[in-house]
């Protein structure tokens, strides 16, 4: 049997048997067999020392017994890491940040607790899965829809918490949320916003606020907290959903098209998740290769003698939707191509028109999600099918065509220096208000050596690209204590007040120790230093 | 020379030199007649021994000298009170809820720090006033929006902190804001989001999140640290711009009317401020009077005759917004006619388009906030006429014809109960997501004891609503207690991890000591109880 650092066998052993009459023994996993599905799938540090893996994994009913758990945890001061389903794959699973750590399980608590078709919100406990909640809501033929990511099997609780994203105007899946219930790490129980108000109903997943300091933010991507109940806003069913993909042709364009669609945004024109995308210029085409790599990256004349030569245009913007009422949406989608139809070459390359409520076996893969269709399709090869696992690069830049050169620039730079195959330019996905996200990044192979150098680049890109200013907002538990390292103003001004409320609201230090690279007192010294 | 409790004149007075050194003489106000001005102008207990006066007041010019000065009450222990621009009446202004509390007042940061049209957002200091920024905007021609409140003399950073709303697509300001700069209570200085990476520019004001916990939430309706930066995202400004009033005919339609209301907003075809009024049911008209306080408040039939009688609607919808490109405009419009027109009696009563940039001149004063034009148009007499100052009641409720009809009910019962003059029926202003909120109240007069019994009145209605699942979301530093009281799920857990996070991030409990019914640890015995 696997321990925690620091507990001995026979302590863990009465631990995990109180635990057990908690919860039951079958519901505690102390095996190795057991415990290792609870590894990382797409650990790059797999089998290495570096690997953090758990030493037992608890799966609890209900709220009373997460918090029974959590005080049998401080009585013993063993480190619990709570996941929802366990997905977050790239991001690290299920495998806890702190080596040792015992997972606590929440995939047994998948109750739909409220679903309110009138006021289109719902309520769901932390193992409840965008399937679950998309096949509820067609058995009872609700007029609602989800917003799932593209990978639909992960948890709204859990996607949302880690600043996860879809496609509809709900895509900050965050942002969407209206009221939470925590276990805190003392076993404490906390209602946020009107959940605090006996009696209040449904009010506590509509209105967000309640009365005093707005605490729900600081429970996302943190370890303050494990989320045990999570409110939801939906999108009524819409009556017509247009997708659509767009391109346009002249290289020199990028800066003002970029801002007109920022400016779509910006009026209300556009709220939901596209993809700029950069076909041409693609290390996949060996004369486009040949140019990226050239002095000066090509001139705009070069770039679009390419163009002519391949067919393949400079910028594109693919999976474009618009949600609503139908002649809204005409006339939202009539708005966007006049106003980019002053682009050269402008024209919209494909177009899907869906009503509501589409059959699930006639929407195209790459549409299910802006549809609210939970699917696996991603894994399916659709940008994903790199080897037996990928380390994903994902920074956040601002909405401009500077930003998008910059970072392009910086990256072509990094991949060189790293002796990393670069795929070429990539424009961004529009996740977030006024912000590109992109992920960037490496495929994993079951090779240690290949892998090793994979987190060497992937440190090496966090370092050229945090000096001049980007960042991530998620990354990998390898990477976690670097990442927040880099958001340093004030000498660390942020993380020394992460501390603190950890110190306070946490004291033992049980919950998810080290995630997002906060750490409690007593095992502060863990963290990893400068890159 | 007022003293703050439990420190001697002497101290105080040291105190304020070592201030003065910082921030010179000249904006250090000790002086009666200077401190007077910082009282409470629309106190309900104005010059009796429950009001809360200040002892003194200081003006900083930055944010290191806000430092100073935080670092100066640590050593001495006085209580601070930061106000932005200090408005907020009816809520307590610029008196503090800790009698004899300093006032921190931020009016000389009054500096615009950036504005980029391109991007569509500005990050402001707390001093700067919506004026300020409306005449900034419109003395540089760029095309922007902003979204004032009524009243346009508070600070962007002061209204979205305390959950003030304004009439645009905005309208949730707290929701609208992107980064944040605090000065914490042992005077460290904090940066929220991308403000935390260095060279990350623009970003922070785009990117709401950083990594880790967004604790952004925490500084809003807290006394948990002092924002002396504040990103905030704007509106290009619209092409039209349609104000409209509507109405509807039939008493027994409500619990439709409301669904439909909702759902406008819940398909994304508004998102604007509205109000939902009751012209019929008012206490002014003598017929509907009667019929109001008859058993059961009158019949559908009873109220639909009153209607045919006088000529007056039973519901109606004030000051819908619709902003944006033309045609998307009029589409949307003509989708909530088309859809609202199956109500008996629909009609739009008035409807004013504007174009971008309308002269405020031309604008009459009633849609000047919808269209981003700052005034003091409502002190006029729309709606505020009440005597020497007003004492608000301020609930959130389900946006639903039950919650309408519910708290409706209480406030008749709750008035009459408190022998106060009662307006008669209120529908809701649609300030946030899925919610509504009224503000109702008590007008104040220079009569002592006629201000005793408003303030009676009230706690008499916070007990009756608190006790049917209703409450306010904000209040008068009189009530601040007794409304977090009424926040007690699970014996306080929320207050208690307010109370653990001040006690943990202002050990000393410098900061705005009682506010939201948060007070520091050694002040603790100072809260009042139940109602």
């Amino acid at each position: 049997m696997r321990t925690p650092p620091g507990i001995s066998a026979s302590d863990f052993s009465a631990a995990l048997q109180k635990c057990a009459n908690v919860i039951g023994q079958s519901w505690v996993f102390s095996s190795d067999e057991d415990v290792d599905l609870y590894r990382d799938a797409y650990s790059p540090v797999r089998g290495l020392v570096d690997e953090r893996v758990p030493s037992a994994a608890l799966a609890p009913a209900s709220v009373e017994e997460v918090q029974s758990l959590v005080r049998i945890a401080n009585e013993y001061r063993i480190p619990l890491y709570p996941v929802s389903t366990g997905r977050n794959l790239t991001y690290g699973g299920t495998a806890p940040v702190y080596n040792g750590s015992v997972v606590l399980d929440l995939k047994r608590m998948n109750r739909i607790l409220e679903i309110n078709e009138a006021g289109a919100y719902c309520m769901v406990e932390p193992g409840v899965s965008y399937f679950d909640l998309y096949r509820y809501i067609h058995a009872h033929k609700l007029k609602l829809r989800i917003d799932p990511p593209d990978p639909g099997w992960g948890s709204p609780t859990g996607n949302s918490l880690e600043h996860g994203v879809g496609r509809g105007p709900y895509r900050d899946h965050f942002r969407a949320h209206c009221g939470l219930e925590v276990v805190l790490g003392n076993g404490d129980l906390l209602r946020t916003g009107m959940g605090a108000l006996p009696g209040s109903g449904s009010l506590w997943q509509r209105f967000r606020y309640g009365y005093g300091p707005y605490i729900d933010g600081i429970f996302s991507s943190s370890n303050f907290g494990i989320v045990t109940k999570f409110g939801i806003h939906l999108l009524p069913e819409p009556e017509l959903s247009r997708v659509f993909d767009i391109s346009i042709s002249r290289y020199e364009d990028l800066d003002d098209f970029v801002q007109e669609f920022a400016q779509l945004f910006d009026v209300g024109v556009l709220n939901s998740i596209s993809q700029m995308g950069m076909p041409l210029l693609s290390m996949q085409i060996p004369e486009a290769r040949a140019l990226l790599e050239s002095p000066g990256g090509g001139s705009s004349t070069q770039w679009n003698e390419l163009r002519d030569r391949l067919g393949k245009p400079p910028w594109q913007i693919t999976q474009l939707n618009c949600q609503g009422p139908a002649k809204i949406v005409e006339a939202q989608y009539d708005y966007i191509v006049d106003r980019l139809s002053r682009f050269s070459g402008f024209k919209v390359e494909s177009r899907r028109d869906y009503g509501p409520s589409p059959d699930p076996d006639q929407v195209p893969g790459q549409d299910k999600c802006a549809l609210g269709i939970p699917s696996l399709v991603i894994f399916g090869g659709v940008g994903m099918g790199r080897g037996h696992g990928h380390l994903d690069f994902s920074p956040a830049y601002p909405m401009t065509g500077e930003a998008v050169r910059k970072i392009n620039q910086l990256l072509q730079q990094g991949y060189r220096e790293a002796d990393m195959p670069w795929r070429g330019w990539t424009g961004g996905n529009t996740w977030f208000d006024k912000t590109f996200t992109m992920i960037t990044g490496f495929g994993l192979e079951n090779d240690s050596e290949q892998n090793r150098k994979a987190v060497a680049a992937f440190r090496h890109l966090m370092q050229l690209l945090g000096a001049n200013g980007f960042a991530e907002y998620r990354t990998h538990p390898l990477f976690q204590d670097l990442l927040l390292e880099q958001y340093s103003f004030n000498e660390h001004a942020l993380r020394r007040f992460h501390e603190t409320v950890k110190d306070a609201i946490d004291p033992q230090g049980i919950l998810a120790a080290g995630r997002a690279g906060i750490w409690p007192k007593h095992l502060r010294d863990k963290r990893e230093g400068r890159l």
